[in-house]
């Protein structure tokens, strides 16, 4: 029996400026990545995201990024691993708040942007992160690459930590991303997207672009919220992952 | 018997930049009133100011602002009040996330500048903070000008509300503080304050700058952190206080 | 000869959020209000958005605004005179130099939201804005609600001053705008909005909402740059003013 | 003949938050690098800075930092070679507001903390830096750690360009800095550090920590306004260079 979650990032607008199409994605994934206002979100957008979340039974995330609303939180800031515990900490607390007001309980984090690919690659960052979520609440789930140190310090501190894939980018035979400045890093089609995905949750493995088969972990499959055609690929990929034999659950309901 | 708390501002450095002297402050009150990013404050201030509260058990306070650097949360700004709710739940899980990390139990949310000045005057404002400090946790205590709209918003919806009181400000005879732009709005004198803060906690009166008695409850004092005699002054007030014959203790362990 | 300069707020997209359709609008327009990064605006907006203004040959105007991004500067904030010179001078500078950087020269100045709002009705906080002008350039045009202090500011440190008149406003019989709070704040129908800037600007009158003509100075019109109809209107107002006989044009070429 | 300028931080307090001594330093340096919100200060701070620099006939210099309040502009951040170039336009600009309504001129540029180490040796990151200084005001004089990227792209594109040394750092073979990580980065001992300064001055030399002799310019000399020591050493500095027969003048005088 193959299992695997859909998560998307959720809750990015600020102030007057609208991101997203949140509620409509929400229909069709079971995890939602809720920004905590230092990349992106704020206090009235995190409360609206949670209740509209809860309403349709999606697990609640929280998306803590960098300091950096200009920059999306995807420019690199080299922070230290203390500064990294802190900032992970304090934004677990800021949604776990609206999460308990709203009547709902927290399920994950997931990094954003510079700060989730900078803990991929670094041990002391990723074990700064997971010993932040570890002591706020041992029982969250932290999100990382397949693969990466982000998963590896989860494990090795207690948290249950889940194995993210990409549907829509290519990977190096290493198991790395391939980097968004190359030409061959998107999948922009929509069937090949859904077949690595396939192939990845029922044979663990992945073919590089080198043409090798890698072998992969897929827990969770990132997918976006933004982009013309993000609301049609989060409408059909539950259902091809149905038709083709797995199971989409929220990650809580399945991840040992 | 009588029995009243002493709580002070605490954590309002910012990054680079220092103030007060929360470590020596900390060792005569009993209540500590944490800043939490907004109007001061940094997730590593807060994480350092949490644990030393921590390890001289004083009581832990929300201490949540308008989101003004700037103007150190002083400036009112025109927030309507499901604003308001969402930046005192926002902040109060941010404080939430380092008390729990460092294994204690938030005890009380005091709202700062501005925004504890223009809920004391406005009905809506207070309802919506109460109700943010309720739905987030109901066992916290909120602290108000004594006789305020705060005080009351926090009673009516079943938080056990604390009257603050001030040393070293002068009342009116409606009960509210001698605004700040008046010459007499400040006790300076040592003696003088105390002798304020005795009668009011015992007598439940204060006289007024028109020479009128006033009725007030005193459930907790207000004293500063920052200024040139204020640890001084930290160090008197209690001293004076148990001599009068009251007891000065944690706000959690006595009031109703 | 009738003459009349349009005026639109330019330049609020901030980092990867987008906001206006400000290359399509410049093309009906003579004069841009640009955001400086206080309220809206970044310094790469700031610098496409004057580069676009001066390819299409569109008067380059300042448009400072309140420190408040998550408000959109709509929120009042209660800053001294002080305070409102020094960001008033501040944001010219950031602008002054984008201008300067593409061969450009400001035109004018024109504060934004609740920043232009307070200054209407507050002389003090006009003339701090009014000197601020003056100080960093006597040359700049000040734009402000037509009668209002800050008109008067202006004319009495010495600059030009435009009255601003708006197209898609109802008016009381004071001269000042009607509420956004009313229900008769808006006018929707483009027809009418046109003839009411047309009586405007031959007559100098304008029938309040109570029935009774106002005496009003229309130097600059303010339309919208962003809502479903905003291009249609931008696209529209100019044709129809040449129509009625009356010439559109930088206000800089006009104003005494 | 010999010639030297001295050039330290200021302006760097912001809000209710005090830095530096700024007054003090004042009357011993001949340079100052006024901080322009992003990293520190604020507009009051700016006005209040340049007009005290003018007072004491101190060159007008601006201090452009990376937009990180929280970690002082100290922190690497990775932006294009673009957004430098728009962060150096914006913060000229919102100085020379200040300078220019106080009466005085613009000396120099200086971009401060990491954003200097990251040009000192990124050519394209130093390119975009002086492009945007020489779109602004050819007439400027950028500052850039002695035979660094920052100064060869400031000659090259035809600005006056400043060769800083450090009293208080020692040198490495190649001409780097010693790195603050190192336990020999500082010398703390004045005698030592003026006599390194003199050597670098006069003989265009600076004993590495290697023992070599290694070629350096010395146009100006950083000092620094905080710590314990700051005034003392800034005292003794323009008296000890003096005393050797070494003239100290702003850079604007004497640089071709």
């Amino acid at each position: 029996m193959h299992i695997v979650d859909i998560n998307c990032d959720m809750g990015e607008s600020f102030g007057s400026y609208k991101m997203g199409r949140d509620e409509e994605i929400l229909d069709h994934i079971t995890s939602a990545n809720i920004a905590c206002g230092f990349h992106a979100g704020d206090p009235a957008t995190m409360r609206k995201t949670v209740r509209m979340a809860l309403e349709k039974n999606v697990g609640l995330g929280v998306h803590p990024g960098l300091q950096d609303l200009q920059g999306f939180g995807r420019r690199d800031i080299n922070i230290s691993p203390q500064e990294a515990y802190d900032l992970i900490v304090y934004q677990i607390g800021a949604l776990y708040a609206f999460v308990k007001s709203e009547g709902g309980k927290l399920q994950h984090v997931k990094p954003h942007g510079a700060l989730f690919n900078m803990a991929s690659k670094s041990a002391p960052l990723s074990e700064a992160i997971a010993e932040a979520v570890y002591k706020v609440d041992p029982e969250l789930i932290l999100f990382g690459l397949a693969g990466s140190e982000l998963v590896k310090a989860g494990r090795k501190i207690g948290l249950r930590s889940a194995n993210e894939v990409f549907s829509d980018r290519t990977y190096q035979e290493d198991g790395s991303l391939t980097s968004r400045r190359e030409s061959n890093a998107l999948i922009t089609d929509h069937t090949a997207a859904v077949n690595q995905v396939i192939r990845m949750v029922k044979e663990g493995k992945v073919t590089s672009v080198q043409g090798t088969d890698v072998s992969i972990e897929a827990n969770t499959i990132c997918i976006h919220g933004d982009g013309e055609s993000a609301l049609e690929f989060a409408q059909y990929i539950p259902k091809a992952l149905n038709e083709s034999g797995i199971q989409v659950a929220k990650i809580s309901e399945f991840l040992k």
